[in-house]
């Protein structure tokens, strides 16, 4: 794989200055159009041989091109903000914004490569960020992003000349850190791991580029070629709208459904539900000072049709704790900076911190729901989210947050009823909108989503429970319980 | 001041219980008006003796009114990342967006308040944090920030009783920290400090409450009602366009100014360029790595004219730097979020961490110039930014932010002749717009503006530095040379 960057690539200083202004101005209009277009976001990423020039050639393109438009970052030492959240929560927050650019040091395949080079962990673990590399690239490039994958590589004789050198000037000496030395110690288990996360990430889609680093004047135009002709393809095909293949999710043929199969008479009298709501709340309030939950976050998602009573359910859930304890997240149409980024950014900046509580007001499911109905997203783009929706949520539970997702289900001429009250009460008129009434008619193609949503995304890690919320109050009580059974249940596994 | 908040409010359970429903009502119909008007974001301060029932009326309100609204922040430990920035700057990063509501425990009056009861500084210290605290209050108002003030009190015979009734009842005995309990010991001292805290920054925009806190009744709806009415006034008040009066700045009355004043000849010849750009980027690389940045941070901004050579000269700037070292952040048109928040808010979010370094291209003195000009603002909001412009720079000054601050200047024959320029050359030409020649035409009111900036804003912590430009090469020595004298200025300071 490295082979043929071992053989002394190397370009003339007079090719290199008769080609580089044409190449420059080039580089500057691709950026200018991609500001333009505001439909892409462009994630260079370097990794490689300490060495071999990486620094140096993306300073190179920094001069190059318009440095106003480029975020360079590199991801060293996490912060405790970082510590405390899922581990692709930092790179989820310096996600360039479409038509922007952003150069990554430090990645994903830094971490992963240095863990496995140093024997944190082994292959299997290994080949399970493999995948999640895999997964997040391409749900980026899904979403509009252009990811381009630089390995800058040295034979391991001219890494240790190339030490040397840089150590002998004076001007450079600084360049070289104590994991430098170290890595001319390590290099052949680096090269390769390197080599196994390289084979198995290289996509169509996101296709790493060998560059050998021994020559300045070859590097820079190796890597600055590659960046041009990525984005100028790029660009062209934004323009053209895709239309992705699709394949059919298929039908129930028998009408039998989940949703149908609910019991909405379940109802609980004033006085059982008293008892049992305090009793509940009570419960959630213990659980939530326990010693265990600083281990872990919680992550509540309500979900259900209109005027099922999502907002009294969270209003009986915030009532059993201390405000400071949770933060509820109403999700309504994103914001300018939200649709600048792919679709889940706007959940991952809302991920709570360990022994947090996050309650998410609708959620994610919004693609697979309202935007699948109302045709806000194509199909591809929908189709697809269920699996990044999973593997989101995988991330979630990996990183020790509880994700409870609730589905409220009344049946029509309840919501009927509860929409003619609205109307009639003062306080929550504001409740309810013509956009309620016209949701209404569409029952059934909303009920063929749910049903989707449920087979689809209802995991182990992130089961989806269905409240049949008829009566309030036993919704209200189901609620509370299921929150605190999923609690206890992660806080057991700790014992074993 | 706190007398007639120790004889015993209290409210019996009937008047209580006819009173709630209406209020409730109205609170959510205020929170309901909020949201939709967008014009105005509440800020709710929490403060007192502990015991006297902060936390359970914040959370009362919370079941009142519609939780979903409403973001509750404690602000104990600092994070690495805040401890990294100007203490400001995690209260900046909380502040509710427009339409929803914000309650803040732990906030900077907690903060004065302990660190001068603990003897950690005198009362000039004191005294500066609560000129700090008026100041931005004053400026979150005027942007549109409703701030409402609590001070939840109890006598310290109250207190002691109240501490031990929560000791002894095992449902709330958790709810005591060892801080409360050190809180009976200093209870005279609190009280004293806190009392010149609220004499002072009990203003007409942002008056305190002091809320007497023994009798759960009493308290919450005491709290309750002054909630409501100052909404309803606010947003009564937030319909009728305010029309401040605005004191005239005065013009010069002899043409002479020091813009005029610049000797726009200054150049550079090729060699001496050569030979002092390359210095000078060596010196401000060395400097960036310089042990003293751990403790400071660098912001450079850069306005001038159009066409005077900004993107010119951080490149420049850049150029001498490894990309991982600076961020650059260009500044255009507000997004959504940041319109929903206070003017300088945007700016706060970019505010680097200690050791790093951040360029903006054009800053917050857009307020007063191009909103100034254009009248994208009125003259009461950019004549107070001023104020706000040096408070917010002192703030930075404070926590070890160099400032530095060009006005890269050219006269309208050399800014003709780069329009010219630009639009022959094919990279160059997305650089001009119709809106640079419009621009152009106004000149004189520009220069005024610019006047008025640098009378105003020029200051020994964060001084202007005005850059002539015609000649590009003399710009940009200029430039990286004032760089390197401010930082090596703040370094020999650390001498002393």
């Amino acid at each position: 794989m490295f082979e043929s960057a071992e053989i002394g690539h190397s370009i003339d200083k007079h090719t290199y200055d008769a080609e580089v202004p044409a190449l420059r101005e080039a580089l500057l209009e691709a950026q200018f159009e991609l500001k333009q277009q505001a439909r892409l976001s462009v994630i260079v990423l370097i990794n490689g041989i300490e060495g071999a020039g990486k620094g140096e050639t993306v300073k190179l393109l920094n001069e190059w091109m318009d440095p106003r438009m480029i975020e360079v970052r590199t991801f060293d030492q996490q912060t405790d903000e970082e510590l405390a959240r899922p581990p692709a929560w930092r790179y989820w927050r310096a996600l360039p914004p479409k038509g922007r650019m952003g150069v990554f040091f430090g990645n994903w395949y830094s971490q992963m490569i240095q863990g496995r080079v140093h024997g944190q962990f082994k292959d299997a673990v290994l080949d399970q960020a493999i995948n999640g590399a895999e997964r997040l690239e391409q749900m980026l490039c899904d979403e509009g992003t252009v990811i381009i994958k630089f390995w800058f590589h040295l034979s391991k004789k001219q890494m240790k000349a190339r030490l040397k050198t840089l150590r002998d000037d004076p001007l450079h000496s600084w360049r070289i850190s104590p994991l430098d030395w170290q890595q001319s110690q390590t290099y052949d288990r680096f090269v390769r791991f390197g080599e196994r996360v390289l084979r198995r990430t290289s996509r169509d889609y996101a296709p790493w580029h060998v560059i050998e680093g021994v020559d300045p004047n070859y590097r820079a135009l190796a890597v600055g070629r590659i960046l041009l002709e990525s984005l100028q393809a790029a660009l062209a095909n934004a323009k053209n709208t895709r239309q992705a293949n699709v394949a059919p999710l298929g039908r129930s043929i028998d009408h039998m459904s989940l949703l149908g199969a609910l019991d909405l008479t379940r109802r609980l009298d004033k006085q059982d539900y008293q008892e049992q709501l305090v009793a509940e709340q009570a419960r959630l309030a213990g659980l939530l000072r326990h010693k265990r939950m600083r281990e872990h976050a919680l992550v509540a998602v309500f979900e259900g049709n209109d005027a099922a009573g999502k907002g009294g359910a969270i209003r009986r859930v915030a009532a059993a704790l201390d405000p400071r304890q949770y933060r509820i997240v109403p999700i309504a149409a994103p914001t300018e900076e939200e649709r600048a980024q792919p679709y889940l950014w706007r959940f991952w900046r809302h991920v709570p911190a360990r022994g947090k509580f996050t309650v998410f007001d609708r959620s994610w499911y919004g693609r697979v729901l309202v935007e699948r109905v109302e045709g806000f997203c194509s199909p591809a783009d929908w189709m697809r989210a269920y699996g990044e929706i999973n593997d989101f949520e995988e991330q979630l539970s990996n990183a020790g947050v509880v994700v409870v997702k609730f589905w409220l289900a009344i049946d029509q001429q309840t919501q009927l009823e509860r929409f003619e009250e609205r109307e009639q009460i003062p306080f929550k008129r504001y409740k309810i909108t013509e956009e309620d009434w016209r949701n209404r008619d569409k029952w059934d193609v909303y009920a063929e989503a749910v049903g989707d949503m449920v087979d689809r995304t209802s995991t182990e890690i992130a089961p989806w429970t269905l409240v049949e919320a008829n009566d309030k109050r036993w919704a209200r009580v189901k609620v509370l319980r299921t929150l605190n059974e999923a609690l206890e249940a992660a806080f057991a596994k700790h014992k074993k």
